[in-house]
């Protein structure tokens, strides 16, 4: 198989399905979803057997128990898929949405209608689970897609493409509107990156160093976060029990995800009041603690090094820092954070001001955990992932990230004069 | 001069700067805008002797006559920036605005606000003009902007460098804010696109060569177009007199712009009946026409070729195409347009409705003169180019373009449940 031709002839069929799919009806759309739906949940026993193959070959590879409990495909696993793409048919449809439509002295009218980016390139790693929702998504914002999953899901992504193709053509739209990377030759990636004729955005979701390598090669714009350092700063003015809850829940609701807090920030006339109180319920949660010299005064806690500031931990561990005031944790901030989501815990209606125009994150809080930032809890209806990067889509990245504005221009026969 | 060393210290100041700027008030940003617009009026007589260096060096150089005219700043020229500072400084201030704040099912309010995206690469000919509009809109947007002109505009730019910092230093914001690169080495160039760490986009004006050398090197990311290759499209239900209007206006009303129309695409149900009459109108202003063989039929035409279709003229020369129906000029648009602007010429409304869903171009028209595709015309107040690109910024790009949204999150303690 020549890869270069083969991932130039699915961009090629991509490009085609895409022109297509932007005048596709929202109820045409709908069909699709809600008939690979019902092909999912059909299919189900199929759709194990193949995926056990996987499963096998990640044994024999020595894939660990984390790994393959991502890989596996469970009953409850397909009623989910199942129940994700019902959610997204019943999302509002993006496409077509016209604002601002506003008379010019000149007499025309302007205004922005939303439409699809086009051609949307998806690489992921062994969750198969993201082949249906990135299908899905790409789908109902009528933009085509080509998915690269991990070659650890071969299988499985190959079993989940066959129900995504027949809700497709039930609903009559083209195959090649999905379609998935048949080879797991790594080549392909280094072609689907580098398409900017048949491709217009690529969304890597995986590991810092997937995402990093695909950044650096992209010929076309990446969506995308390599880090989610998260802070909580709690403020001299905080509410000491908000600060707690709000700290601990940063931290201990989940570990091994993108917006958990990694270091918290606390103000040096609150530290000793509150941090013995946190360091007991991070103990009692078995949270390993590494703290500034002023913390390991106040709390028994490792002594932090420089890059402890600079560790994504995604695991129970926790740095910790005494600032001498808000400035102080804003600088922080600015030199440590990746951008993801920082939050202030005060009562202080300036600082609070202050800390939201200053801080330069996808996501600024006051007084609420970092965990909720989120597509879902945004109210974006899905999520397709988060991006720390300044342009176009910002934080969590919903189907409106997956779309771009023109001009219209609506006259009378005007001319300019 | 280590050009590399130079260029990372601009970087570092400019970063810096903008984390001032992110906070400087809408009062400091305006007072600065009012400043310069007064201090270029002091330096009139400063700003032409300087220029003058720059046109002497010019003539020496061999520059023509409609380059030594871009390049060259007359009283008239020096009112005209004065006029534009004072209505950038008139124009809402886009930073800090919060939208969409709304209550979630958990209780907190998410909500976007409207941040600048830090540090602006701008990369232009000889016109200097440029320097103080670009200057404006980057400050207005709480932007740092760092400044390469043309080599040939360096004397005039230094000068008008002088009076933006006079201005910056009255309003108490940094010097850098906004810096001119002080070395006309090409060097300079390749580091400013290369600098992620400190420049957050890439604005390059100027032809087409220079913005494709820039998009292919640079390592952030471009706002840019390459071509305006616009269509206007006369519809088997155009109104005749308007189609004859609308197709005058797009032509001639200026000719080396971009989104001036380079093709005419006519239904064949109309050509015999539209093309003669418009013939007579083209040549009467002298406008050279290219036609296929059905036009060529109809009127007196040189045979267009395959290049034809392809190129932006920025001439009195216009390519003609008959086709047989909407879609023919749809699927002609797809292949040779620039993705610019396009306007449809139909009383149909069904057609007008599938034209503006079905092409792709940033700006998209029904009965109106592609002339119109200017951010003045549009009331973005300002425009800092044109994108054809459909990420970030798409069509003109005025204060908002050079903005990011983030999201914030107003809790009370809340915590992910």
């Amino acid at each position: 198989m020549n890869i270069k031709e083969y991932m130039q002839d699915l961009g090629q069929a991509a490009r085609a399905a895409s022109r297509v799919l932007v005048t596709a009806t929202t109820e045409q759309k709908n069909n699709a979803l809600l008939a690979m739906a019902a092909q999912l949940e059909a299919d189900a026993e199929f759709l194990k057997t193949e995926n056990a193959k996987d499963l096998d070959a990640g044994k024999a590879n020595g894939l660990d128990a984390a790994m393959l409990d991502r890989l596996a495909i469970t009953d409850q696993g397909v009623a989910q898929m199942a129940e994700g793409l019902r959610q997204i048919a019943g999302l509002v449809d993006p496409i077509g949405e016209i604002t601002d439509l506003r008379y010019r002295p000149s007499g025309i009218q302007v205004g922005k209608m939303r439409v699809p980016l086009g051609v949307v390139g998806i690489i992921y790693e062994s969750r198969p689970n993201v082949t249906i929702d990135a299908a899905a998504l790409c789908l109902k914002s009528g933009n085509a897609a080509i998915l690269r999953g991990g070659s650890e899901a071969a299988y499985s992504n190959r079993a989940l493409a066959s129900c995504i193709q027949a809700g497709l053509e039930q609903a009559g739209l083209p195959k090649a509107s999905v379609q998935v990377v048949e080879t797991t030759d790594r080549e392909a990636v280094g072609e689907l990156i580098a398409m900017p004729k048949y491709v217009d955005v690529i969304i890597p979701r995986g590991g810092k160093g997937l995402i990093a390598r695909i950044s650096e090669h992209a010929r076309v714009p990446v969506i995308k976060h390599l880090d989610g350092i998260c802070h909580v700063y709690i403020d001299d003015d905080a509410d000491k029990d908000k600060a707690i809850k709000v700290a601990l829940n940063a931290k201990t609701h989940r570990y091994g995800v993108c917006n958990a807090m990694e270091t918290l920030l606390v103000a040096e006339s609150r530290a000793a009041e509150v941090l013995p109180e946190l360091a007991k319920l991070y103990q009692e949660k078995g949270v390993e603690l590494r703290g500034c010299e002023k913390t390991c005064a106040l709390i028994e806690a490792k002594r932090a090094t420089e890059e402890d500031w600079q560790t994504e931990y995604l695991a129970p561990v926790l740095s910790i820092r005494v600032v001498s005031d808000m400035q102080m944790a804003i600088e922080h901030i600015a030199q440590y954070s990746s951008a993801h989501t920082e939050s202030i815990i005060t009562e202080n209606y300036t600082k609070a001001r202050q800390f939201m125009a200053q801080v330069d994150s996808s996501s600024v809080m006051v007084n609420a955990s970092t965990r909720f930032a989120d597509g879902f809890e945004y109210g974006l209806g899905a999520e397709i992932g988060i991006s720390t990067d300044k342009f176009h889509a910002r934080g969590p990245v919903g189907l409106e990230g997956l779309t771009s504005q023109k001009y219209i221009v609506l006259g009378d026969g005007h001319i300019r004069q």
